[in-house]
This record gives C-alpha cells, sequence and structure tokens, in this order.
C-alpha cells in the first residue's frame, strides 16, 4: 500500500552516513570515512568498574525513570568544567543531557524553525547537522570558510539579506575542514550577530582534542545571551553511551526540555550514573591526554604522506579534532575516488553532502582518528594509488 | 533578549508530566500519579551480571558508534518474540530500535504529519502522544472509548468526515481508562481501517501484562500493512535503559529510520547489548510472571478499597497494565482533588490532559504498579478522606 507521508520525508536527502556506517565495517577496507574515535583509546577497565559501582550502590534509582533535564551531579560536572577550562560561569541549570549531541541539532531545529526560516551554515558544513535540519524544511544560507573561519563579508551579507534564526558553526576543529577559527574571527563574527535575534549554535564536539592540549575562546563568552554550546562525551570517553548535553541560556532551554521530553522522556539514566561515576573518580585530563597525543601523531603521519607522495593535492592541516579535508588534484570526482577506492578496500568521504548549495565535487574528508599508524600508512599508499590510477 | 521560537513550540501546552515527575520525587508523598514500573521488581542482579559480561567479553564495540537500526540480535529476539507470543511473522528488518517507545511517538509523528493532518486519538488518550503529536501541529479527533474499546459508530464518522493519517490506539490495558479492548472490537476497528491508508498506532506498552498471563489477538493481525506496533522494554525488564522499538511494515519503517539516524544517529548501544545479553541468559517470561502477580494483587486492593470505602465512586476494573481510572462522585472537580491530595501527601492525575477536546474534569488516573499494598492501603485512606472531604 501507499502511506501518504509528511512533505519533511518525502524531499529528506537520501542519507550518506547510514551508508557509510555499513562500508565502514567490512574489516578489509580502511576507513576513513566515518567519524569514529579510536576504540583502542576508550578506558574499558574505568568505565568497567563505573557501571559495576553504580549497580552496586543504588541500582534500582539507576534502572528506574528519572527526569527530563538529566542526572544532576552530571549537568554539575559539565557546567563546572566549563567554568574552569573556557572560564565561562555555567551553571546546572543551564545544562541539558542529550542522546549524543545529535539530538541536540534535531531539537534546537525543532524549537526554532517553521518551514522556510533561514538557517547560517558553514560552507563546507557538517553533514550530521544539515540532515538534521533538513527534516525542519528551513532554507539555508551557506557562508564559505577560509583558514580563519567563516569570511567576513560573506557573513555580513548573510546577516543583512536573510536574517538567520541561528547560524550553526564548529569554530573548533570544524568537521569536514579541519579548520579553527581564529581568536579575531570569533570576535569579528560575534559582533555581527550582538543586538540581533540570531542565535550562534556552537558546536564543539572537539574542543577537547587540540594538539597543543590549549582550549580557544569560545563563541559564547562574547555573545553569551546569542549562544549555545552542544557538547557530548563521545569523543572524549565513548560514543556508544550517547551522552551529550545542550548548554544554553534559559529561555532557549526551557523550551528545548518540553522538546526533550516529548521527543523520549529522558535520556538513558543509566549510562548518565555510570559516565558521572567515571568522571569522579578518574582524571578526565589525562584520558584526553592521551587521546591527543595519538590522534595529533595520526594526524601528521596523513599530512606527511600527501606531501611526500602527492604534492599536487592540497590539504588542511588540522590543529586538533578528527578530519582534514583535501582538495584533489585535476579536477578529478570525488565519487569516483569513493568508489574505486572501496574497490581498493580504503574509504574517504566526498564532500558534495557538506555544501548545501552544490560544488565541493573535488574535495573529500579524511578522519585520522579509528585508524592506528599502520593502517594510515597502507591506507595512504592505497589511496594515492587510486588518485593517481584516476588521474 | 526575546527568541524568535517556533510556532510548534509557542503552542505547545505546558507540559503536566514534568510536574509530576516532580511531585513524585518527595518521598513523603504516596503517589499514584506517575507511571513508574515497581522498582523493586526490576531484577538488578540479573542485570549486573549482564552489564559486566558485556563490559568484559567485547566492551570496545558495545562503547563504540553503532547502526542506527540497532543491535541486530535484540531485533532478531523481539522479532522472534512476536512470532511465539502473538502468532506475528515478524522478522529483524521490521524492527528499529528507540529510546523508549516514547521515541516512536516523536518520529513517527514526524514521518506523517503536516501542520493540520488529522490525527484520530482515543477518549481519553495517552498524554505523553498527546505531547508528542502536537509539536507536529496536528489536528485532532477524539473517539470516545466505551469497555470494548473505540466506539464503533464514532470510529466510522471519524474515517469518513476526518480522514486521519493514522489512529493511535493502545488496545491492551489502556492508558489512562486501564481497559483492555474486546476481540470483536479489534476485528471491527481494523475492517473500518482495512483498504484505507490510515495507520493504526498499535501503542503495546502493557501486553506482556495481563493478570491472567495470557496474550490478546493485537490489531496488527487483521490489517499487517496498515498496522505499526510499539514496543518496550521499561515496563517489563527496566525504564532507565530507554529501549524501545517500532515494529513496522518496511516502506514506514526506512522513512522512520531516516528520521531516527537524524534525530540521534542511535540508541544507547551499551544498553542494547546488556539487555539482549541480559535476556539471553534469563527466563523473561517467568520474570514477567512475578511482576504481573504482584500487580494483579495491587490492582485488586485498589478496587477492593474504592468499592468498600467509597461505594459512590465509579473506576474501571483493569486486566492488566498499570493503570485504572476512576470517576469522581458529586461533580468533584479533579483538581481540587489533586492539590487537596498533594496536602495530604497523596498523588492522583486529573483526567483532564488525556482529553483533546476538554472533558474529563471528574476523573482522575490511578497508577498501581509502584506502590505496594501498605503503601496504596494508606494511600487509598488519603485518598478518600480527600474526596470526602471535598464532597
Amino acid at each position: 500500500m501507499t502511506f501518504a507521508f509528511a512533505r519533511r520525508i518525502q524531499h529528506a536527502p537520501s542519507s550518506f552516513l547510514g551508508e557509510l556506517f555499513r562500508v565502514s565495517s567490512d574489516p578489509s577496507i580502511i576507513s576513513f570515512a566515518g567519524g569514529l574515535p579510536s576504540s583502542a583509546l576508550i578506558d574499558t577497565d574505568g568505565l568497567r568498574t563505573a557501571a559495576q559501582d553504580v549497580l552496586t550502590t543504588d541500582p534500582r534509582a539507576a534502572l528506574q525513570y528519572s527526569t527530563t533535564d538529566g542526572y544532576r551531579p552530571l549537568r554539575e560536572y559539565i557546567a563546572a568544567r566549563y567554568g574552569s577550562r573556557l572560564g565561562v560561569p555555567a551553571t546546572a541549570d543551564e545544562i541539558q543531557i542529550t542522546n549524543g549531541s545529535q539530538q541536540c541539532l534535531d531539537l534546537f531545529a525543532k524549537i526554532f524553525l517553521d518551514p522556510g526560516d533561514y538557517v547560517g551554515m558553514e560552507r563546507p558544513g557538517y553533514l550530521g547537522a544539515i540532515e538534521a535540519f533538513s527534516l525542519y524544511e528551513p532554507a539555508f544560507t551557506a557562508v564559505p570558510l577560509d583558514r580563519e573561519g567563516p569570511k567576513p563579508e560573506a557573513f555580513a551579507k548573510m546577516m543583512h539579506d536573510t536574517p538567520v534564526k541561528f547560524f550553526y558553526g564548529i569554530p573548533n576543529s570544524q568537521n569536514p575542514s579541519g579548520c579553527t577559527y581564529s581568536p579575531e574571527r570569533r570576535k569579528e563574527i560575534a559582533e555581527m550577530i550582538a543586538g540581533t535575534s540570531t542565535v550562534f549554535y556552537e558546536d564543539d564536539a572537539f574542543g577537547e582534542l587540540f594538539f597543543d592540549k590549549k582550549s580557544r575562546i569560545p563563541v559564547k563568552k562574547f555573545i553569551p545571551e546569542n549562544t549555545v554550546i552542544a557538547g557530548s562525551f563521545s569523543k572524549i570517553i565513548a560514543p556508544g553511551m550517547r551522552i551529550g548535553w545542550l548548554y544554553a541560556p534559559q529561555e532557549i532551554l526551557s523550551a528545548f526540555n518540553t522538546a526533550k521530553q516529548a521527543a523520549d522522556l529522558h535520556s538513558n539514566f543509566l549510562c548518565q550514573q555510570i559516565l558521572y561515576r567515571y568522571l569522579s573518580t578518574n582524571d578526565l585530563d589525562s584520558h584526553i591526554h592521551r587521546i591527543v597525543e595519538v590522534y595529533c601523531r595520526q594526524c601528521r603521519l596523513m599530512c606527511e604522506l600527501f606531501d611526500d607522495l602527492m604534492p599536487a593535492l592540497a590539504h588542511t592541516t588540522p590543529e586538533g579534532g578528527m578530519f582534514l579535508t583535501a582538495t584533489l588534484p585535476h579536477d578529478l570526482d570525488a565519487m569516483d575516488v569513493f568508489y574505486e577506492g572501496i574497490r581498493h578496500k580504503v574509504a574517504v568521504l566526498p564532500g558534495m553532502p557538506f555544501f548545501v548549495d552544490g560544488g565541493g565535487t573535488d574535495t573529500i574528508r579524511l578522519n585520522f582518528s579509528n585508524a592506528d599508524e599502520e593502517k594510515i600508512a597502507e591506507g595512504m599508499h592505497r589511496l594515492v594509488a587510486v588518485i593517481r590510477e584516476l588521474s
């Protein structure tokens, strides 16, 4: 039979991420295509002990229904870390726990977007955000990035021509480019938003993963009332627990909480408790430093191999995070590289789905967190062979 | 500053459930207001062992990102149970794991509803569903219930006058009434839907909790192509893990999966694995029978106390589930009973939010699963005193 689906889903772009997860699951393929943190760096011993503690101490509470906003001690921990790490005076009342930071994208769009409303995106912009926002049928305006962040003239033009409900940005180790906004550009963007009703959606999945182990000033610091920050434990503890959060002004958080309750009542309470127990009994900074050192080495190796083996290829040079973007030589089409790569057992992510207004056909995103150095070396040789073959 | 929220959230009814969770957390109040299963009946030893097994055997997989559809062995388990328990030949490909069955409500509405589309509800109808659907701005049509289910004439009129995208029903131990559709009524409803594009959304949170330990024929059996079933482990294992599912025809599940991925990528993978491990190493039927025996005693006690202490009050007599509905004597207002009840340390849920078209002001919903017999006896005496005082 034929079902009468809503307009939003009839026009939804077919997802590339699902396809990717399937590709990534073939163990003979070296995948630079996904966005997985290193499995080897998950502190399984620490999390096992934390789980055992929670399920021994007060298991009936951890396994029962809970409140929509999330486990208060965990929210207090997150708020305190904003204070100590970024100098932002957050309180637990400004934090809502979500199912990974992907849910922040969905619920935030849900409370802000009527069909046709304008949303500002980076160009290229994060695919998962485009997929989440698209279901609320907005009109996208894309602001091109340079090495310091969104280009100021284009950002100003967007603010003037298509007043956006919110601008979605990843100032720290942007996905997919791997670039980080400069401090000056953060201030410049913030000044253009100040005094308007536009919200800056500061996605900060990677802010703890700078190779120099230093934090960058958040846009929130310049325009606290106009900014929300989305955070996640997926990249620093474990993605399988699906625990993220939104840090937002109270009025936004109140609407967000209403949407969260309607969406799924509350996030997994057992894992909120396990995570909090883990954070209370382990040194998160040391754990993150171990991750950062490995990712830094893997990133440098990937960049060096491109420079050595294929100097005609341009690539970004990340200061942190998990991704870099490469521009293919000789106007090669990224889809050809993707499919030929799969035949040669190496997966990359074509850049097109990151461009809401088309383009990017000669770009690919590479992940350097999930494959170790040996696999990166082997995978890069396979990839370079594919590109040479197609050139 | 003033934020430019979407229309859907500006018009969202202020939630009563959040208020309830807060009230329920005061330990001096005996609460019949919430929808919590009995904490005492959660198999904490079994779940602790299962968690330890998962985090010892292959923790890195359980803590990593996973696929949107959910852990395949868990989906196979769920599908097989539909076969053995209800005689419905489900396959794993027809099952999508969600964050509790509340998320089924949100995502199903998301893929079906454009603003103004008609949705059919039971009258009274489940509050959590009303809250989830409302954010997609539908027009509700409510079909009154009698003891056998939705009244046939009203159901026929709805199908004729306001062709609904879907009808949301809880045939087994309906929430809030506690009534169960008769087999004849199920067939009658199904025949009215057959051949139309209307979907029957069969919410089956309580189908395992019949006091006679027998299952009822699902509406899905009569009109498989027009029916989706939402299920949940919250009432039979533990709600804090937030694991539910949708069982649906492939075309619906494909759109639902797109919405799920955009919403939060996938459900908590660690708990999916813990749950599957638990189910593989424990006898679920015996566990459910233990729960059912306790709920049956508690329900009967509640009914008997009403009959003995307050014969003027009418109440439903559930065959299972967790709730009954009472109609107050002397045209008492349920809100007065609610507020006066809180003062007397007993909480009930006023019926009004279950009526999308108004009414129900003299009804209250009572939960009999969470309080034990001693608390039910004490709470019922407090409640009867409140009603007498107000009469």
